[in-house]
């Protein structure tokens, strides 16, 4: 599965590389695609961290190469360039395309596309683990970390809990799994939607008299409510317009001809456009060829999954249950991201009421304020400031430093 | 008055421009400082507007200087560079420093020092205005716009009420007052601290904890509240730990090394260190004489003003009263100030409770959403989307965007 060179690559690389599939069910053909990027130094004794982009249905590949993978693409498509807040400084990082039918991850029984769910996803990333670490049997007994955002607030706690179930019935440590950071991530749809709703209004993107309406007519987000609930939650997410619901002051990607004159090449200028770049990127058959795929399209975010067939209402309950296992478990959030705001996640915290540890504080990385962060009993929340929901994107020295606080099971430098 | 050229001027200044004093109380020997841009193109048509910067006290220079006049300071503190969105490409502009005792103001008598406050300031503006028409009568019958942020959400209003009961009083239009707008302005205690609070706590600058604080202890924000309501109000100011309250996503004015390498010299980057440049120019001795100020050290905020004698709890009695004048009034807000809020501007718009005239809904610049607008009967509240305290500082194209229509008494293009 090694790697020799991905096309377009800079001079320099000093780390190992490898991708590939590993099969999770023989029977159906269903197979995982996998890029695994080691870190340049300390890779022997750094932990392994696994990366899920969320959607359902993203491609964590997403994260591999406009977050917090080593490399990003450059804007003609077919280069890249270095990201030097990469998490493989400090970690070895799996980035899993799940589950089959996402990227360059497939099925040879089409039938398994319309019997996708939360729960054959984790089953499925469950066994790609397992089988993944017979390849790279180094790795076994490694400290092992779970990150992930946006509906992946979904995916970790329930991967999570399935290597704690499993270790528990095997009476050993299958997987060494030592914490989850789960980023702006979709853990609970009564404060998901509340949150979603407060934001906007708060960050001045809905007009007083679609909150007062949301608050009058809304209780449930569910067909509880009455018909008018639903007339304001289309004026609430119509009310903000064109904007970037993902980062509320980014850019947006302006096709013409004057942005493309700009000059991104860096991660620290957040390229609106930087999608479209990793898309051609990925269909170039040079560079399907050299990260071992199966010569196809590669999307964003999956075409083939008809439907999902099991969605909980919340996950907080799982949560709770991992929080008994002595588990690092951390919730972190860029701050100007409306689709899971930070309110979101605030209020799914607010209903475990739990007792403050640790008392907010501001967090930092090069003499700023990188964030805030508070300490709950069994859980810690940490915001990045000025980061949308692709933390890693707009804001890559920060979510360094945060990430490398979280793997070090230490709170950020104050 | 007229300037010859302000030292370190780029080439190419196709406009006049004017500074110098006008007395305003010549027994006292009081008189105060303006700076005066005229339009390049249609000057004898554009309209012709008074900006004032807040405080109290604090030199409208630095709206020349850092947000809408045709220069900035370059980082070297001694030349200048253009702005492409002045206000003056639309409107003759006056910046005034008000009152005496603020940048090159002054007064012989220094007892008026300990006795300035909102009365007084209103007086002598009016007198200022009053007497710089004699001196610029061209400008007598020209329609004329009141502009200003911050504290001059209390100053704006206040001349603008002197100057309608001053026609009143002559019966006849001795100014053409046509409208007024307030940029993050304070012009509500009550509802200014609430909307403090609640922009802090929903912006994630704040815990839970201090923002529950806030509401059981704190009702009046006077010394009706009990104790515990000022322990939570110093636990919310110091909450955010050291970021830019005025722009809570900028970054600081870092005085080392690697901050001084960045080229900023273009209004497209905000440069967190431009009122220090400002400053460095401003005290250069030939910079005063080609501006005509008396030789003195200039403050960005005054220290000569000891006390400041009246501020009322609210001047949204005085709006009210110019609503019934038929005067455009603008209330207009940066969405990213946490010091006067766009929280605190909505609910001292709710307070006034205004039937909605034109429903909320984006406006844009350059195919990007410059912020939002709301037109109620009487008053007009228009976000900068992106912007803090200093607008356009922060978002000059937006801002420009935002006056033009003002000015044209027409709502933000959508």
């Amino acid at each position: 599965d090694k790697i020799g060179a991905l096309p377009g690559q800079p001079n320099g690389v000093d780390f190992n590389h490898y991708s590939g599939y590993v099969t999770v069910d023989s029977k159906a053909g269903r197979a995982l695609f996998y890029y695994f990027a080691e870190s340049p130094n300390n890779s022997s004794t750094n932990p392994l961290v696994l990366w899920l982009n969320g959607g359902p249905g993203c491609s964590s590949l997403i994260g591999a190469m406009t977050e917090l993978g080593p490399f990003r693409v450059n804007n003609d498509g077919e280069t890249l360039f270095r990201n030097n807040f990469a998490w493989n400084n400090v970690a070895n990082v799996i980035f899993l395309e799940s589950p089959a039918g996402v990227g360059f991850s497939y099925s040879n029984t089409s039938s398994d596309y319309q019997h996708t769910g939360d729960k054959s996803t984790a089953r499925d990333a469950y066994t790609f683990l397992i089988n993944w670490l017979e390849r790279f049997p180094q790795y076994k007994t490694r400290d092992f970390y779970i990150t992930g955002e946006s509906y992946a607030g979904h995916y970790v706690p329930q991967l999570a809990y399935t290597i704690f179930l499993n270790n528990k019935k095997a009476n050993q440590t299958l997987i060494n799994l030592k914490g989850i950071a789960v980023g702006n991530g979709w853990i609970d749809d009564h404060t998901g939607y509340w949150g979603q709703f407060d934001y906007l209004w708060t960050h001045a993107l809905n007009s007083d008299e679609t909150n007062k309406g949301i608050h009058t007519y809304c209780h449930y987000f569910n067909d509880k409510d009455p018909k008018e609930c639903d007339d304001f939650i289309i004026k609430a997410y119509n009310e903000p317009g064109d904007i970037d619901g993902y980062n509320i002051y980014a850019p947006l990607c302006q096709q013409d001809s004057s942005s493309i004159k700009t000059s991104y090449d860096s991660v620290n200028n957040f390229d609106p456009c930087s999608t479209n770049y990793m898309s051609s990127y990925l269909n170039r058959a040079e560079v399907q060829t050299a990260l071992h795929a199966k010569v196809s399209t590669w999307d964003l975010c999956s075409d083939s999954i008809d439907s999902w067939i099991d969605s909980p209402a919340t996950v907080l309950p799982i949560i709770k249950n991992l929080m008994t296992s002595g588990l690092q478990i951390w919730l972190y959030s860029g701050d100007v991201d409306s689709v899971v705001p930070i309110t979101s996640t605030r209020y799914a915290i607010q209903k475990l009421k739990l007792p403050v540890k640790a008392a907010w504080r501001p967090w930092s990385t090069n003499d700023e304020v990188g964030g805030y962060v508070e300490e709950y009993e069994g859980l810690t929340l940490v915001t990045v400031r000025d980061a949308g929901h692709l933390v890693p994107s707009y804001q890559p020295a920060r979510a360094l430093t945060m990430i490398s606080s979280f793997l070090q099971g230490a709170l950020p430098p104050a």
